[in-house]
């Protein structure tokens, strides 16, 4: 995932049904697509440019990792907790990740206590909705 | 995987290798192909066209799910056990997903035993061989 | 549990708690009686006799399953997590058996993920409610 | 067990083994019976009627607590640790179960540690000796 | 399980589905009843009165247990791995219990690998097919 | 804690956050304190002086039950599944100790099915809400 | 620990030993203070006035979590993995709580994987060095 | 360990410790050596003749067995739940090998509880004293 | 993955983050990158051509294995611990396959020490570095 | 916990319940209290000073590890097997900690096996009754 | 196991049973003796001279790796699972150690998919038979 | 392993390995021979006559500590973690028996945390290097 462009600075990388923020279960998880989140994120870090990708693929999130050529934001969705090979990915380049979870992952099933992800990460945020990624991005610069 | 055209009602996701059946093993999975046994199955269902979706990749059958516009017949093949993106995918659609084994898990190895999506479909069905595919459009209709 | 009669094809097992049903919490489960719907059941099967025998009694069950002379659909309710005995009878008869469940155990307590029974049947179906029970007739004959 | 009469207010099931107590092992368990303990008890309530069932089978349990009319004291003895059914019966039911156990449970083999019946009770009351059913009764009126 | 006559000595209790021995599979436990069996061993025996209890029922087994007058060779089947209110039994009375079983549990299902009953016996046979029977009771006598 | 005093015969310790009964979530725990059911609880044993403890720190419960010179109800709140000293001061000392929870613990969280401390108590009491600490003062007198 | 004067908005609890910071293994942490550290803190949050606990005492963090009358940002040291106690003290109380660890547990000692605490608070924030504290404020106001 | 001269038909082999039987704790084990029961056992078998071998060295044990050119008799002491090398031993080799325990494993400490050799034993006998070894002599002829 | 040509004999799979070998951290991995290395294996084997495929995505590692018309050689890197679909693809096909690893994946964490691959592969070679896909080779051919 | 005083040279710290040695149970433990004992280790020890420090309070007892200034002996009684915290303050201290244990806890209870604090002292000496001090002292001059 | 001799460069070690290759089960493992395949071994690597040695007892087989003055291929059989002491061994010694196994160790039980040796190999091999061997030696040189 | 001789008064037994120390990584244990240290050792206690017995087979450790007639101390090595047969043979004899280990086992492998051994012996010393067996003589005389 090239972080070509004058000011791209920040890489997020969204994993499986991320993509059905805001336009499934509104009364759960608002009403707002993570697209209009993001241009909000974007006016707020005037001095970046985001790049967002997102994919329901394993192997396409390693693709992006591999070819980030700045720091990422990353939310693994379900595959946080069972890709040895996503962990790989995170621990083979040089960029710091830091990992964010819209929900407490420690509050739900049991088979979601365990980050794979979190050891190779720069840090992990959890548990403040889409906020988090604010403040991953905070974190980073 | 949008379920388009005039009859449309039903769609099959089947999971990792089940494109292999009747091409591999013959003496243990029978000579048919599942694309013959699925004209049968339409033959059988006249008042409804079933749709057809095989992948071997994780992400595409969760890009299949959220896609969906119809209730689902979903064998996720040894995705069934590991996958909590699928498991998520199924929890987050509006349609009904009803769950179907060629064989019976609790019989085979121990890391089949667990089904990470069982618990999020409207119901399961295994041990039947093909004839579960039947039974579980039955029970959806 | 002898399957004596002219057109005697099939044989229900039920195990404990499952006699409640129509009884107690009918919000739940419903307000139909098992009886009930048993009339509904034969007078689909027009072709068949359906014998149907519940006991809260494991050995009862055990039983019935021994002098069975015809398929059988097995819910053996609680004791199918923790009746070796019950499997060894499924597993030492000639009668396929069907295992059927009204809920989906996968999604319940810890305790009723584990089917002891499942890997000697022919078949499982769960989840589906009462209509499990039609789907496993259709399944056997 | 239907809790029959004009007084009959609280029924006592008592399971496996229990029916031992005073005839065998008196140096540890005392050389009283409990139907000796039931007339103390009987006289210590004079406004309720007190009921008493043992039975070794789990199934005539089940259907003691199916058909009780009254709150009932129940002490499962060895089937509180195996018996799902048992724990469904007392779940469906409609009448306050309270559990009793005799020695404290925690202080004895591994195996007898869980108690399945609990999560489904109103409480429990161990470790007291034949005393804890006179708790039990106190706690149910 | 009253041993009364002149000459009663042992009784033999057999657990669920062993009354199926030598009526089902005879290619694998061979064409003979354990009722032809039982003649065989009184002959072997001239000296004592063999008593023969089988029963699919759990607690019908602890009433046997309980009512026992005379040395007994228990095969619990099933209930061997399940059942606490047998052990408890079995440790309650004063007769001693030799636990027989006819094939090696250790080379079977993980489940059959423990005996809950084996800590309370005075000795456990198992893996000499019927011929068990006979060391057992060489063993007490 | 020594129990000075002409009538004191009880002590009742509480344990971490028990300080917040009827303060807290009223809706759950009622709107009556710890503290005013203590004046019903003495008026009810007017035989008896009850000496009431409470601290959120684990050591000064330890103290507090090395001091005791009078039997002790005990409920240890969150220590009561983590907590090797606090079992071992109940141990130690030569006063009866009878442990008490308000709700049952069997039918909570994972990690709160297991109380270290019951094995060395007297007995243990729990899912009755406050009347629980009226039935263990019961138990003890 | 009330909040008390006219800015008081936030209130930091740090659990044990984290009172070492910046005097110990400089080379580690740094060699500045937690003291330090919060004046810049202080600093940045000008609209705020963050008030200061540290114990090593877990029931003293519990009295704190308790008194709290402002958002608290929440940093149990060791005991985030083995206090049942204070999870039930941030559950209970009203005031928003956020986790924060200095380092990735995931990536220490398998004992620290697990927060207790972490299911009961509004988010975590771990990995990012004393900068942990500034995110945790930033989401809470 | 070849079985020469004209009446030898059956080996005894005797692992770790047991060579101690008779000459420690008689209190226990009773004052009689394992070499004075074979005299006995020697003097009861008149048609066989007896050899025996002890060794508390893993690997003797298992040059005995390659060796054996008779049925055996084995109790493998200590081994018995850590040596696979023994169980490849029993299992490689064509005489049949009978599992002999002097007391029920199942009884005793956690990690005795486990047999590597009963899976490929012809049959175990346990709890017996040193009676078991006739038992097991008697049913290897 | 067709292994088409005059010469093609072997076809060599690697899974997730192996296209980073030789490009990331050099002092660990070394500087050369696979393609490099797979022109010397090419000219040590003269008579076999070796068709490389790599992909991060499981499910093309899937197609791989299913169209392979020739022996594999399979380093599935993160996936070998978590993958079933690709354990079903290699036990489905007739082509044998080889399992490599660069690392000893027993000396590394723990949730690398399972391989579910191992058991449907021809054999395992693990630990080599680059060298263990010479071996591999010379052990199919 | 300053080591303060001319001849101050090493600090025992004692935890929970090890103040009643001497005081209770006599007949295991002996009639001498800590304090006594730590008389007669003063005169053994002449070139030394011994400073002496109990408390049943996990806090307090990292405090006391916080400000030692000369090498420590400790007993954490109960807490060694759960203090996270304690083995944090071991671990952040310039000084070496020896740890005693009074008995041999691998004889005890399950719970009592893991000493979370072992791996991060100098050594550890258990199950020689009060002479672990003695030698604890001596392994540390 | 010194490696002396002119043209000595590899040493050979077996452990239990596998002297018996060739001899038993033949139909399994072959005609061929391991000594038969060592003249062939011998005749392909002419440039080195081979030193086998074979043992049951687990100690010499840690005299011969502390002795080996050559690089070593090792089959340490059954005590691959459970020998902590040849692991250590193979740890101290300065010569390279690959483990071969004939077998793949994941394919069959649960308690041969540990290999407590591996981590400290400098690689492992296992099954390709025999030739495994071949493969060793070949990485070894 | 007799004590033989006026003044001989205690045993040394090192295990598997222990042989090795000073001989290999003098960098990690020290360029002294555990012979060297044992001169030093019989020079500072003059009272006594050190014996001292090695050996790196499992059986040979044992008929060494059956032998002992004088009290022992005893580095199983690695045959602390998997050896019964030791356990047993400690338990077995007369003589007390004080466990030592050079590093501390806690701090190492999952493997090493639990001692066999450790429950029988009179008690443990572990982390010291080779002044615990200084220790250990001190705590035995």
């Amino acid at each position: 995932m090239p972080c070509t462009g004058t000011y791209v600075k920040l890489l997020i990388i969204n994993g499986p049904n991320l993509n059905l923020l805001g336009k499934r279960e509104p009364e759960i998880y608002g009403a707002r697509t993570f697209e209009e989140y993001l241009i909000e994120l974007q006016e707020r870090f005037t001095q970046h440019e985001i790049v967002y990708f997102q994919s329901n693929v394993e192997g396409e999130i390693i693709d992006a990792l591999q070819g980030a050529e700045c720091p990422v934001v990353l939310n693994a969705g379900g595959y946080t907790h069972t890709s040895v090979a996503i962990r790989d990915a995170v621990a083979a380049i040089a960029q710091p990740v830091v990992e964010v979870h819209i929900s407490s992952l420690a509050g739900r099933e049991e088979f979601r206590h365990t980050s794979l992800i979190a050891p190779v990460c720069k840090g992990s945020i959890m548990g403040f909705g889409l906020d988090g990624y604010r403040l991953a991005i905070d974190a980073l610069i």
